[in-house]
């Protein structure tokens, strides 16, 4: 009896072949008819796939069965606090560190006593083209739970 | 001579005269002609507001003359560590930390290797209803970097 | 114009007037119809009140208007590290790191993917008599909230 | 002579078996009659199981003698600190942030100076059925233990 | 009303009038009729004093009512991280590190597994005298608690 | 040339040996003479061992002489952070928590401005029998070392 | 006998005094003849000045005797860490660990084993136009200490 | 499949090669053209290379493809934290604690409400002699970024 | 009754009496009669003074009573940490860390298994006249403490 | 190719043959006619060898070339933090604590603003006989620098 292979070193295969093989983190999620963000976070280990998920995508990228056993696993969620001070994940721990404050006060004004939801909730990341050069947007949209006993 | 007052002390300030006064940060916003974000901000100590925009806020709020010079003074930025365990605020540090990594990867797909601004960036935050509950929906915009020598 | 009292300034006032008054969490509760756990965690300073709430919480302990002032606004949540450490309190928390994995394994097996939520949520403290010492028994019971996209 | 198996590697090896052949925590609890908390808690490595108990695991589970030899051994106790940013864990962490200092206050309210025995002590959890969406219920039951010198 | 002064405000008004009264931690225990480490402890803050307690202390100690009032209160108890590395604590925390594992050992040998507990619980301080420097003798007594579901 | 095997590597493997023939720490330190503190902590990776020492360990125990040659090995003292908040040792620190500063006043009162030795030092554990449920005695005891210039 | 006032009370009241009278750092640096980014430093409580220099800087600002004698003061240097993660000094710490261990190779390669010098130091900062947009240019420079016993 | 190299064993396999061959950083930088530090950060692995200068440096320094596949991937940026206490990099993080709150000040004098970009940005490092020894100066060069909503 | 001046507040009102009148820490130690560190160290709050040292302190730096008073007390021994990263100090830490472990092996491979007492214990610091740059020459002199069972 | 030996597995093999061989420091330190401190703390990996001092090292304990090749690596100078709570480090480290400003002001007061070089610097330790015990003395002795802009 083998461990199952950790959700980590499932990540590192998939990323190894997406580049060898060439495809993209679009068209991973296009082969198994998911949204991209949700398709790229479950790789990287932050969601559980499906049985038919796992397979399709490790059939796609030419992986054997046990990193799609790995793919399935309920995740243990969070990334590696080393990765928080990357420069392109750090900028929107900053924003949130200038920002969350307000983002607080004018959710409480116009919802209320309560939180957005990170659980239902999706993320979209997009690029809006601009002549003074084109913008990341992205967008987290979570259902809006009120403190209720 | 006294010390100029402190942003937080200035924050305080304008929090009490709001809720007394019983305004909405949307109507402090529309006073100064500003968005309500960046108004909300900057009132929390995190923008230095033009010396129009701190007499307007401050006449609108009836705050002495003290506040709208704390307001104009450029901000040492960011939250107090302990603010950012707030369930409210802390939902958004949980999703960078599941979906962080997720998002870097499709920047780098689609932009290359740089960063989405926090300078050249704005925040929107609103209500989009919905049929199972209403959403907040934040939107994070900024400028593309790329990392260039 | 003055800020509003803090919620700890409020909780300390509501604190010495409980005991010099000689009434218990139970019977502030009942004056305002709520349950005690919400209501002591209210007056010290974890959720807001209402106008009403607040001004018969006063007018029962005999507190100034400042103290309903505060009570009514919008916490910032969360309790000061340092108090963590308290035996009372810890055990709490030496229980969570014993068992948390294994409540995990257990949420997920019987509901899926998600978590019980800590906002849709109620809180329960009793004692149930035993021949070999009384217990405390306290009850978590909060909403389960499904991943969902 | 070979170290034992730590208890980090046996759990992954109970983990791995328990996915392959598809059997619950509770099958595994009913095998040896105890308790499903207790039982996952014991396989993931905070309690020692008797000689009697780790041999029919490893029979139900098909598991080599190197594992039941482990999971008798006596416990260092305590979780991963980086799982307990997992959501699923954090909202009980949460929930302690905020409701902790009231708890203390109403055990001392009722049982005098003391504590609820982490030692002396069970948890169940269970799902409450409701039309709103089920409830997770978590119970914590735990001895009162008065300071007494 | 005002709120109830401090344990640390306490504290440092008994230690001032300890010392300029000139009476030992031991005289101060002797008015009482309690063991002199409970009744420091109680006075540094750690524990609650009954009401006659708290009186008499201050009536020996010339302290005003607000003193035995605070004394009275429940306390949270813990010391001040900073004062654990005074060179006097720390050779205790020192001692813990380097013989914790060794008592773990011995305590699950001798007892099974369970703990000291902390809270049916004494300690004891004396000089035992010997020709090569009299010896600082700590006695930690607390009863055994097992692991008990 | 290899290096000297690992104190850690080295414990594993006494404790492993103890298990599996059942023998007792005070067994063990039986065999050499040495008290049963004492020896745990060294065997452990607390303190060195006489060529001597080692040598009878290995042999009362089957293991192997790299394990005798770590044995005899000066240590780097200290334990494993993550053991000191396992419940049988967290207590310890729990109570100097509670009574390190009252202990530090009274070592004060008693000897002058000093420390006790953490290093001319002796620990020692006992059962002490009590109709209430037995007692873990655990005695600290060493030399007054005064600061002197 | 009053307490010299500290360095940050003191850099409060430059500061306020530089805004509320409208000169710059480059014109107090040239009252006094010092380079303006030592200048800067030392109001801000970084270095100590000559009588002279505090003196002239107060009778320019208007401030009273107690800042110069705060000015003239040894300070104990080092920013206060919560300012670090301001996004305008954070990014000179990012570029640092972006690039820090690049720099030690090349001043390795280049003069040895050995360090830049902080003490006999220098540091510049100014404007470079650039049509791309303007740059900020800071130089570092230090006398390189060779490792020499 | 195997996993890609990681970027940090990349990096000692290059150091290796390096020291072994006697080439200096400079002269692999020349072989690519590319600027000195720019290059020594990116073998470090702060950079992805373009698949030439990959295959280039693999060349020079008789490394294997793994190697050049390695040096490609994007990277996430940051130093361990441990390195940085390393007295040659320590020096400049003193001096950014020393000196960045007077930068921030001169910045925000000279051009506004901003930041110098980490990422449109170079760092040079060179040697001015100097009769009384010579000195190390690097040059910090970004673009000034406006705060800009 | 007042509680008794803490150590920082008399150590500031001992600096600025020593400023304002001119005199240095060793014409401070020359009027008590006791080494100049020593006695820079008790000012500063790290050792008790005696009621005949607290006074002449006091009567030759023109200090009131409450000063002496707090002299005598025995204090809470430690730096603030933040003070242990002024370059000043600092470089010792640095140093320690460099040589700290080497130390270790030489004392062991001198004195055998223990350590230099840091109670037993005097530090002198010194000037040494160097052609290249006269010297700060620091002696720590610590009584060796063997372990001693 | 393989990446050179680190220094700490270098350490190790040192340290294992320096032991089976029965030599001391010293006598490595006369092998290469260099101070024993600084010989020490090279082999434990804090300096650079020279490619002489590297092979007769190997040469005397018999070791094999990869050992010199790392010696000779430029390193990451620093402690492993554990390590510094060894008691034998860690009483530098109180000492330090205890003392650390008390040799700020003497070091300000007798050579003006600067610090004690830790790169043009030496630590010799020796024994001083003493007829109450043998004493441990440590000399740091570095470069005086002042600040210079």
């Amino acid at each position: 009896m083998n461990p199952i292979m950790s959700k980590s070193d499932a990540a590192a295969l998939v990323v190894a072949a997406r580049i060898r093989r060439g495809v993209t983190w679009a068209e991973i999620a296009g082969e198994i008819g998911a949204p991209v963000v949700w398709t790229t976070a479950a790789l990287l280990g932050q969601h559980p796939m499906t049985e038919e998920q796992a397979r399709r995508v490790c059939e796609f990228l030419g992986l054997e069965e046990a990193v799609a056993e790995s793919l399935r696993l309920q995740p243990a969620r969070g990334a590696d606090p080393a990765l928080m001070s990357d420069p392109t994940i750090y900028r929107f721990a900053e924003a949130l560190s200038v920002y969350g404050p307000a983002l607080k006060e004018l959710i409480h004004e116009e919802f209320g006593d309560g939180i957005m939801s990170a659980i239902n909730f999706r993320v979209d990341v997009s690029r809006r083209p601009d002549p003074d050069g084109d913008r990341v947007v992205v967008t987290f949209d979570g259902k809006f739970l009120d403190y209720r006993w």
